[in-house]
């Protein structure tokens, strides 16, 4: 099935990538630049599709992005630290961010003749983002079926969405993911802080799937204080 | 009920917006610029906010409408003459448009805290454009729900659902809209050319819903010969 994957540069979205390379027809991979800090990811997802030898296309949405205010990910805003499980953490919520992602994705994939879309939302994002949940993925995937009635059928294909990100960590060393060629860190910086809600989220990823964790940490300590603070 | 409006500057959504303005609490216009050929459309959008006093952005999707190829509304093919009902037409689909458009308009609207969201989607863009279509409108409004569930309840508003062009004459004309400030040819030129499948659908519905049209096209007569042969 000639597969068209969204995907940022991230641990989870590389992942996805290279299983979907091992099992399925890549066709290409599509990167969304909306104006985000941590733009270190798109050079990630470009190296990926270098190594996997398909296309790569990036859309500047930018200006959508900016038009999303009151996010920490496009805005001003500190990035807050600590764990995802936090209320700090809806800070990073852009509104529909996901759902427009998707829906251009679909849009291009009918124009290639792509027979899927290949999205890696999993179970940690769920709690956080109401476009990334099992029930979102479903009506989504309704409404394009009635979008493109009669003149493509693109399926929407979501492996990861009941995995934890220990899991994908799992799926993704199966799959030979060089780990240290993706990004997860909101901050700008050049090493992963090791403090904010992605870095902590990964380095427990990590933990929890016995695979070794190759990142180099700002902060290599931060992500147990965090985990203990969310689970007091 | 605070809502933004997508308008294109075509007689449909320029009618939508005085209608709105009459009825509704106007938050903005919103255009995209998708490189379509006939961005006089965007003018006259921008003239309609100055009119009812509101904000406008254009959003520029014209990467992606570069990418959603095989379209005469983008592309170097050459626009059809003749009626909608004829299968030439269906060369100005442009795959998920509306989807894409309606996607980042509920992502904005979230954003602003508008209350609704109103598209001009019409019974006559139905046989030809699945994103227009009930069933698709139905179904965007439920996934819509799912993706923002917890951070934003917004309402899509097509009142023009079930209306034809011609009702939507009759309907501008309610409010005051000023039909001469709507463009609606697919072509480029200075005037509407009188040929192509939308200047024919605007004449028509102009004669059917007995206003007078105050378009100048360049070809005058067209549309009768069009519409003798689409019921031949």
């Amino acid at each position: 099935m000639k597969t068209l994957v969204v995907c940022s540069g991230g641990l989870d979205s590389v992942s996805l990538a290279h299983r979907l390379a091992g099992e399925h027809e890549l066709d290409c991979l599509l990167s969304f630049d909306y104006g985000q800090r941590h733009r270190k990811e798109l050079g990630f997802a470009a190296l990926c599709a270098q190594r996997l030898n398909v296309p790569h296309q990036i859309i500047d949405i930018g200006q959508i992005g900016r038009g999303l205010s009151g996010s920490a990910l496009t805005d001003s805003i500190d990035v807050p630290d600590g764990h995802y499980a936090e209320d700090t953490m809806r800070v990073t919520v852009v509104p529909n961010r996901n759902a427009i992602m998707l829906a251009i994705a679909f849009g291009l994939a009918a124009a290639h003749k792509a027979e899927a879309v290949a999205t890696a939302v999993h179970g940690g994002d769920h709690f956080i983002y109401p476009d990334c949940r099992p029930a979102f993925i479903d009506t989504f995937q309704t409404m394009q079926d009635r979008a493109l009635d009669g003149y493509a059928r693109v399926h929407l294909h979501a492996p990861y969405l009941h995995f934890s990100k220990a899991d994908i960590v799992c799926d993704g060393a199966k799959y030979g993911t060089p780990f240290a060629e993706t990004w997860s860190c909101y901050k700008g910086g050049e090493r992963h802080c090791g403090r904010c809600g992605t870095c902590v989220e990964r380095r427990e990823a990590f933990h929890l799937s016995g695979h070794p964790d190759p990142t180099d940490y700002e902060d290599d300590d931060f992500w147990l204080v965090a985990l203990r603070r969310a689970n007091a």
